[in-house]
């Protein structure tokens, strides 16, 4: 089973929390709390979907729990009053982003934001790059062929590439607003 | 320290479950489900944040967490492309609702919302009635009083009245719906 990023990154933490400078999901928290800061978006990662089994109520411990499939993406917000759903995925492959990253209900509930009028989309780390790929471009290209991957020439070429900057992180809100101006034209 | 809502569902679930009929947060949840269902709105309660201390990665389960404290208010979601966040809180008192149920920060984070061009507001179960009271109001009495609670007339007039309905639980749309049409104008 994948493990829980943010889990990994509590299990880490302690050891190696200088390495995850290049993690992508700690540079993503990075821009959340600079648009935060900086009165920009207000974008959060959920907290992961726990299962809890046990509480110990003296001292409001939980005792056992376990990690739950997530059904949704890990990060929401707003963005000039828009809904903003993403989710951030690492490829390790150089040659293309393999869609068993993305669970069937996560796909339908991408579907659903795009038609409620919300914008929807993936950051992947490839190659060293970081892209923002589109809601409306992942469901294309799944509609649109039986792959079981997305080549990296299609994310290059459909998906926006994010810079990194060392007082924002990743700096996807420029992406994020190439999408918008497209949902109010 | 107050009970995470979903810990106390998961605690008493399988002992009370019946009861839980007229619980404020399964209401919302019935209601969330037949937004979804039938395409209305996607509004989902956030996971409880929870601070990981020890898993088992044998089996992936977790030995040792923590309650943490919210900062952001417990649903969120889209409605015709708009953010939605509210919070479900259930008052006992008759009288006044105590403002001391909501922490600084989530005020802040109301404030924020709003400015953003979002919907904030709070569902407030009182009296046995329901009521939708807007963020906007909530942020008003409390920068033109220092009352610590707010009177069940000044919920009752600034606030829309919900309706409980069995097949959706707590019908807040209708209440989102007259926020949404007032941010359009």
């Amino acid at each position: 089973m994948k493990y829980p990023s943010n889990i990994k990154k509590n299990y880490k933490k302690p050891i190696t929390y200088g390495n995850r400078g290049m993690d992508l999901e700690f540079l993503i928290n990075e821009a959340c709390k600079y648009y935060i800061e900086n009165n920009l978006a207000i974008i959060y990662k959920k907290p992961t979907p726990i299962g809890i089994v046990e509480v110990d109520y003296n001292n409001m411990e939980i005792k056992k729990a376990y990690f739950k499939e997530p059904s949704t993406l890990d990060y929401n917000g707003i963005y000039k009053g828009k809904y903003v759903e993403f989710d951030a995925k690492e490829c390790h492959s150089k040659t293309s982003f393999p869609l068993q990253n993305i669970h069937d209900h996560q796909i339908k509930h991408i579907k659903n934001i795009i038609v409620h009028g919300g914008i929807a989309f993936l950051i992947i780390g490839m190659n060293e790059k970081y892209f923002l790929f589109k809601g409306e471009d992942l469901l294309n290209f799944i509609k649109n062929t039986a792959r079981k991957s997305i080549p990296y020439n299609i994310i290059k070429s459909k998906g926006q590439e994010l810079k990194f900057n060392y007082l924002k992180g990743i700096d996807f809100l420029e992406g994020i607003n190439i999408v918008y101006e497209e949902l109010i034209k």
